[in-house]
């Protein structure tokens, strides 16, 4: 329904997108990536080399000047064809965000990196609100402590923490403040190895192809080589990636949840071509026809979302509405079916199991649906007042 | 989302439906027309008159050239505006219908009759699919009987059938059958007070504007000059009416849910703005944003079956789904804004409780839930075997 | 699950309640009863004469020893027998209530009214905590004007409030406050025909048995013979009686819901008797299936909360989660008792219409779901601090 | 609600559980064993000597006089303290099981091994409805082949079938059937080891303390002395072993609930103590009354099914409602704690997680809810009839 929203562009970078997954994503390379907590290193060459790799870098870094719709439907479709949560959307991500910062000199080596490895070289702890306060977290500050600057603090859920090379972090800078109060926020790329660093792994219950790490900065002294970004563009950047997060984390639900909704609908035409009709065939059909109802209604939402954040017209509530109905609503339609794939839905012999466990985990991913409820109703509110 | 969809003519004529509501719709009126069963004759006229009584007929009788998607946007329109069920809506699909049967002589006379009275002087009595087993229902059947052709049989739900001067009736022949063996429909436009002709008032929950009759046809002899269309068109005319039919009980549903999100957020805004925080405000935000969700869906749903049908492109489980959920959702929506009134909800204070009312009676109007369901499985396992 | 807890007294006046609803109550009878808005005198009477009109009053006045938890089951059987809400339940918590102000002189002549006429003189404005801002409503209060006491404020959902003889409120005197701080209560039994008493009806949904008022007391100059128990024995009598009469609401719709699952249930035996398997039967499998769970719940919950509260056991936990969940999960079942009769149970053809639309009242009845999900909260955190 | 169903001796044995597990039972203990994917010998011993491990056995055997409600409040107990599926609740079905077989003799030497070891001496291969058909499965047979009984067949998901010395199946004779046409049950005591006998490891998302396996019967020749039972006991015995297994199935699930409800509302109310009211506050609040509600019905179906079973009155009906609501709505309320504990829920930080992976396999453990509520379905029907 949103077909007219893509530019020619678009539609061949999308193209690719297929290719790339019709080439390189098999159940048994994601099974095995699974295990092994990450994507090989010739299957991201392969990525890179596909011409998608460095997607979200500006075009004169490699990257393409694709839509946000199209950016969703390639998440979608990767997600679609792996059964999965992939790292790749997180380093999509992680481009995006890092181009925002008012094009910092630092593009050039990431895109270098990026050719060469097929990776993104810095893991990201740009979040500025509190995922969660039962795992270490709290905001980044930059202090000045004789003479030089000092960032503490910790982030969790960094993707990638322990392994990328440097760290995007996001820190506030304690002294300074603007014209509402708020915190001034500074942006730095810090290698991982500096002093002070430190990370811990987070053992997830899903999503095993990103590793995710608490990163703690104690008192790390700041070069001024490493900022990335002027003062003043850091904030409306993060607000800006924060909207795109949400449609990608949004666009790997919808893309799991078809790929769920496609293994349980063969299994049950398979079974019914055999045995007219099972004992419980009607309540299979019933589940059927409300994972078709459910993914209906979220791509409404993601394709809505990107269209209007496209064209700078996202309002907070409908990126809201969607980021609190489509990750539950995804892990709905995954429960559907295991749930038609009955006991062996519950082992690892069918992928249902998988999309399951990684889409519950894009309930609390970013932000968790409690907020998003408390920030729509602030909205509604807003404006019948 | 669908802006693109509608011509000129179309937004010319949605602009007129919203003149038309905001000029005669208020809640004084729709409540005394509520109590009364119907609206007044000098409301049809001014309705007739502004342009919108004729929609659905061919241009030369009147009508416009409008979209399925404009049709639908009008009844949302009204629907909103009145916060109930209108019976305009069910005019505009009785001259879809009969438009359909291969442009009848029988609509200059319709025609005139609405000129003349602002309103379609036949009820429908098409159906073909038995509504219900418990009211006396059933197929019309044409017979011959001593060189002349009998209709006998009962139609239930007929929308002003104890009313309109004459019935459109669709019958199946008894003697003729097609290359599938299924009887051959032809379509009688029958006069309310011809021999044999019965009716008897349906006492509905809701819906009230709308007066509900069985009809029975015992053994009325029929002329030759009620034939309305020749009989291999009225098949498929009926299952293309069919879809338009399920698409403008939706587009109620749509309006009705959008009138009771409307008064809910505007109460809950004005509370508010007097006592900040009421101890359950939340639960309230809540049920705001779930209301504000089901619409997103909803509106998604209406016009993109909307969308198809025009297009021609519309798959039986597109529309199934909608039928399916919309009803349904819209009754939750009306429901949660009944409760955000509280007590006052369950009184005639407030109209969200006539829109509850209302809008369940959609979920068993033209078909219910339980075939949608049937129907769309077999979509689903069709595409998948 | 709770028959030890009924006495041999318990036991004989539920066969009472029985046999009386065997006998008097009747789908005709009652659909009568609805239309007219109430029940006739006679049947008042024979309510009265088979030893069931004076519940809730002490044994010397007429009543019995009975549990509350035989209470719960004579109201659950009545509702069920009936389908619908009953005034004979109301009358029976107004005479429970009146018999908790310790004692008052007043009961030898509501005694007497009953065994006369078969009907509480009195109807009932002590609730304090407000149902609803949207009608008027509010506390009453008393206060001392040149050396008088002087009556005002106005409640809202006073059943029989138009007609009954006497309106028992309890209201806050305005210059005694406990050792709390709250307002001191008294109650009186107030004749509706005094100065500055004034009553408004509501129209309610349904309930149409019951009539509501609002009633207003404009400076009402009060007289000592009015009182009804001393000052400090209002307060824990109302609250002791609040549970009581959550119990009696959600018995109402205990019975209800039962009423409609047996329509159901016997509907489909019918249905499926004649032709094997109609094409939907395993989607109303499953509501059958589904209401009957909702109903094993509810019961729990009544059962549960009458037998706690007969032992002062009841925790406002359980009475708060009983008020938050029966009512809802009444209307539910109702509703898919409707869905199973289809397009009939949209009319007045079938009971399941009017059961829905009673049951709905429930829910904002004495309190909102929403308050009690708020008091649940404080309840549980509470015991967790 | 149930108390008055206990005996003395259910109250000792109830009590030993609470000593087993407040001595043995902690977080730090439960998340090793889940790990290493069992219980280790030691706390299997401490088990067998606090009086526990021979429970299902007859009491001269060292088993205990208890009821089924006893049983299922010890392993609700056990559950709720793990907050995890232990074995120790297989094999007290197991031990259940083999004692219906009409006292055969092998119980002496099983009940030496449990002395020895706390652990009983043998698997599972008793189901005869094919839980899935994904998963080799089907009934095992038992043949005649040249004068020797041969058993050949599949059985999936039998616990710790890859270890137990023993394998208990039953098998369906292929030359015997009853007066209603059905095979003609035996069992048999099949040693592991045994010339055609293949073990398979099933891997499950959750339940790592119990593993699972498929075991192939390769035309393995039968020794009479393996045999178990006399012929026509066998299937009664299975059919009230059956009703058992729900029983204790879903006790596990309560008490897995209970324990994610537990660790919820600490969490909240320390939160609460510090920062008077979280953003989210309420509708955590709302998450808790639902947890708490859901128990309560969760508590209800299981204890009043236990008792049913106890006193040889359980219908088929409650049986079925009991394991079709049980186990969803425990995965309901897991995932609410998950929620509430945002992110970190994500990860294996807090039990919570585990629980509702735990708490997902009794969704298709024994029988598949499809099943039940066709069962269930087919029970309501009969009786209105």
């Amino acid at each position: 329904m949103f077909e007219h929203f893509l530019s020619d562009t678009d539609r061949a970078i999308i193209h690719k997108a297929k290719d790339f997954a019709a080439g390189s994503i098999s159940e048994q390379a994601v099974s095995r990536w699974y295990q092994d907590g990450g994507i090989p290193d010739s299957v991201m060459l392969s990525y890179q080399n596909s011409g998608l790799g460095s997607l979200g870098l500006p075009p004169r870094y490699g990257g393409s000047d694709v839509s946000v719709l199209a950016q969703v439907q390639i998440v979608e479709e990767l997600s679609r064809s792996a059964g999965a949560t992939l790292p790749l959307q997180s380093q999509l991500y992680s481009l995006n965000i890092i181009s925002l910062f008012d094009d910092p000199p630092q593009l050039a080596m990431i895109s270098d990196q990026l050719k060469a490895t097929g990776r993104a070289c810095f893991s990201l702890a740009t979040a500025q609100a509190p995922a969660d306060s039962d795992l270490p977290n709290g905001p980044a500050v930059v202090s000045e402590r004789d003479g030089r600057l000092i960032l503490s603090g910790q982030k969790s859920f960094v993707s990638d923490g322990q392994h990328a090379p440097y760290i995007l972090v996001a820190a506030q800078n304690q002294d300074e403040h603007d014209e509402q109060g708020r915190a001034v926020l500074s942006a730095w790329l810090v290698p991982l190895h500096s002093e002070g660093v430190q990370t811990f792994a987070i053992n997830k219950l899903g999503q095993k192809m990103i590793s995710s790490a608490v990163v703690v900065f104690n008192d790390v002294a700041l070069k001024a080589s490493w900022q990335v970004g002027a003062g003043d563009t850091i904030r409306p950047a993060l607000e800006r990636a924060g909207d795109l997060e949400h449609c990608l984390i949004c666009a790997n639900s919808l893309g799991m949840a078809e790929a769920a909704y496609d293994d349980a609908a063969q299994r049950v035409a398979a079974r019914t071509a055999h045995n007219h009709q099972s004992a419980d065939f009607q309540q299979t059909a019933m589940k059927l026809a409300d994972m078709a109802t459910r993914i209906f209604h979220i791509k409404a939402h993601v394709y809505q979302s990107a269209a209007a954040l496209q064209s700078k017209k996202a309002s907070p509530l409908e990126i809201a509405l969607m980021r609190r109905y489509v990750p539950e609503a995804a892990v709905r339609v995954a429960d559907d079916a295991m749930q038609i794939f009955d006991a062996a839905g519950y082992t690892d012999q069918v992928r249902a199991s998988r999309i399951w466990l990684d889409c519950r985990g894009n309930r609390s991913a970013a932000d968790s649906e409690q907020s998003m409820t408390a920030l729509a109703a602030r909205e509604v509110i807003g404006r019948y007042r």
